[in-house]
């Protein structure tokens, strides 16, 4: 039987910061990360390898980064976890002991079972498999035309590289709007533009009913009756979590599916940690559980649990998960952090929206200038902000992280509008019109017109 | 004699930013705003009407912006302000009374009198003056060796550009490195790296002593008798604040030249604000007095001052200037908000710093991935964050105002290490090594480095 201190089961973004951060806070101890892949690829980076990337070669994580950190790396299945003599049973027979365990093992494409013709050939998910998507990519390259049913983050991210790639794409999306989970109608609607000029095609409002073929997929049925021919179908409909592992070694496992974890990441079992997409949150603002899976969340939860293993040594100071999303379709990139206006209504905040739009440098006859658009979700009573939307340039990464401390702070209206920022003419918009704070001060003038006047 | 509510002296960012903004918080109000050039510039813009625009047209701020916002402009140079009266006097003997003033006079390049051979021809200095530009501009287009005096952000932007126009140039700063009340020598090293690799040479520890030169300027003579050949230099050592209306009219001048204000932007007289490069600034971390000028900042102040003009409808949440500056120089951007390691050490505080260097793409085999910096100065003992230095791509600018976020909001490093954050292959750094988060890692590893071990 082997000995390890702590042990990481799962190889991709969670596990590998779970692992070196720990390692890093704890560099006496022993470190062993399990993962059954040969290979892992930088999980963000799926989608690219579609086309900008144009191989997965380009986007394998590198082990060295686990190797010099200092961690050792054992490639396995594991089958079972003994709780009480703190063992992990791999499906080679072998035998891991450990002071502390992580679990990482992440999440699955979900294939939808009230869609019929999924098992039809060049139908296909987007997991975090090289293997996979390798014989997946190789498949498309002989074929014209493809289907996406599914207008989130990877069906979006994936029509756009497919088109690059000379493909005629179709995404089929059963909300009114592509995106919907991260942007209101305004934005979602510019991204939609996006599309349409590349020539990919649009099918909101109506969610696939049927797939149809003789043995190779031919075409996709919506629910109001339209067909469309393709030569292949993509299912980016969501994952789940994987949880079987921690559910049959006797883990809790909430009603959505996730481990259940405190806000350490610590499972019921005081050595026991779970983080990234198989890990339970909640939402920062409703306080609602929550089914978000991003990279940038993993990587956080895996801070926390690396850091906390053997003592807690940080307190954490946030309660709660913050969807932070950005993304880039053709030359625009979008960003949204919080709730949208949507949700915040449905979730009954009482709300206040303000939007800006502007232009990424200034004076705005530089070249490369690109527009730039802020729109701001507030709570109306208190002024915080409660969600933010943003469309621009390549520099929208940032400013979406930028409005996400503005949320974990919790600024106000107030705050924003004396809040410093810089520029630079190269770099950012104008100081006069910078669109974060312009969305704030449509906010304010909303606010006053809603007032009795005042001398 | 014409009357309006609100006088704004100056048409440059700080008096455009504080009369739209009154106005919008203030719509039954009459707006006049005076300033003395037929046509203002965007004053950030200035470096690059030398190369990037090629001309100063295209960097004119349109009046539009206070023809649109209902705001009078009036041409026309102001003599006096009558306190008691509540009057301005102009040079062609009209007088405008008014119910509030706002003072946004800006500043004037320093010529040095230590320096003999100011006076000799093709001797230029950055004035906000289009005229006077446009000939400086005319003017160089047939020389071709250029000096410039003073490696702050002004003289190193007009290098690159100058440079880029394919001129000889020469940085002389007396300092040991360039932009060195921005950057610690890390990263004021690499910025000397590029321009070294573009060609401008940088004569940096001994400043200049002497112009030489019979009517036009031939040479440049630094302390160590170092002698440069040049047809033209600039001098950007620095700028006075323009309060001489303000101090003929018996407003407070502090010792440092700036017309004293509190925190609303309110001088001694109840209605008159004082905004932008004229107004008083006190240092946010320090509490000292600062001679800090920023478009940046100005329009900040701008801010304030329009939406409190008659009522105090925002409370003020910051206390004090931060300074936060971002610039380009060949394809990298560098940014820096708060103080460097240096004047933190100067100023009394014990600090401690880390750095980390990564990419601004994940992975790092996406075509346009560019190195990124980032270098955090916090409090020893509260961990509080007092200042970043940044070097990348141009999302450095964004960058930098979410590190200008997390000093204003008095972030620690331990919040910094469980803060959320978003991340996308072709926006940003990778969520395993994004360089905010890994910099404020490296400070706590030292932190615990220096601890007694515990268990």
């Amino acid at each position: 039987m082997e000995t390890t201190d702590v042990l990481v089961i799962g190889g991709s973004a969670a596990g590998i910061v779970a692992a070196t951060t720990g390692k890093s806070f704890y560099p006496d101890k022993k470190f062993m990360l399990v993962r059954h892949e040969e290979q892992v690829l930088v999980p963000c980076g799926i989608p690219y390898i579609f086309g900008t990337l144009d191989n997965s070669e380009a986007n394998v994580v590198p082990d060295a980064v686990l190797f010099n950190a200092g961690i050792e790396l054992k490639i396995g299945h594991t089958d079972f976890i003994d709780q009480e003599k703190k063992q992990c049973r791999f499906s080679d027979g072998a035998v891991v002991a450990f002071e502390k365990l992580v679990l990482a093992t992440g999440s699955t494409p979900i294939i939808p079972s009230w869609l019929p013709g999924t098992d039809l050939e060049n139908v296909y998910t987007v997991p975090k498999d090289k293997v996979y998507l390798d014989a997946f990519k190789k498949r498309l390259d002989g074929l014209e035309k493809v289907a996406i049913i599914g207008g989130g983050f990877i069906g979006v991210e994936l029509a756009d590289e497919l088109s690059k790639a000379g493909k005629k794409v179709t995404i089929v999306e059963k909300m009114p709007h592509i995106l919907s989970l991260a942007f209101d109608r305004e934005l979602a609607l510019k991204a939609e533009a996006v599309f349409q000029s590349k020539g990919v095609d649009i099918k909101t409002g109506s969610g696939a009913r049927e797939l149809r073929g003789s043995q190779k997929v031919e075409a996709l049925i919506l629910n109001n009756d339209e067909r469309i021919e393709t030569d292949a179908v993509i299912l980016s409909v969501g994952y789940r979590p994987n949880s079987e592992l921690a559910s049959r070694s006797g883990l809790d496992i909430n009603e959505m599916g996730f481990i259940k974890v405190n806000e350490y990441m610590r499972t019921q079992h005081f050595d026991i940690f779970a983080v990234g997409d198989c890990a339970e949150k909640f939402s920062f603002l409703t306080r609602t559980l929550k089914g978000l899976m991003l990279a940038s969340t993993a990587c956080a939860e895996a801070r926390i649990a690396g850091m906390n293993l053997y003592k807690l040594s940080t307190v954490r100071t946030f309660n709660g998960t913050i969807a932070i999303f950005c993304t880039a379709i053709g030359d625009q990139a979008f960003g949204a952090a919080g709730v949208t206006e949507n949700l915040a209504k449905e979730r009954g905040f009482e709300i206040i929206s303000g939007m800006f739009e502007g232009v990424d440098r200034h004076p705005g006859t530089l070249p490369d200038t690109q527009p730039q658009i802020v729109k701001l979700i507030a709570s109306m009573d208190s002024g915080a902000i409660l969600g933010g939307e943003v469309m621009g340039g390549n520099s929208i990464g940032e400013l979406i992280n930028m409005i996400g401390f503005v949320i974990q702070n919790r600024m106000s209206i107030d705050a924003l509008l004396t809040s410093q920022i810089g520029t630079h003419p190269l770099l950012t918009a104008a100081p006069t019109a910078y669109p974060l704070i312009k969305a704030a001060e449509v906010i304010a003038k909303k606010k006053r017109s809603m007032k009795p006047l005042t001398a």
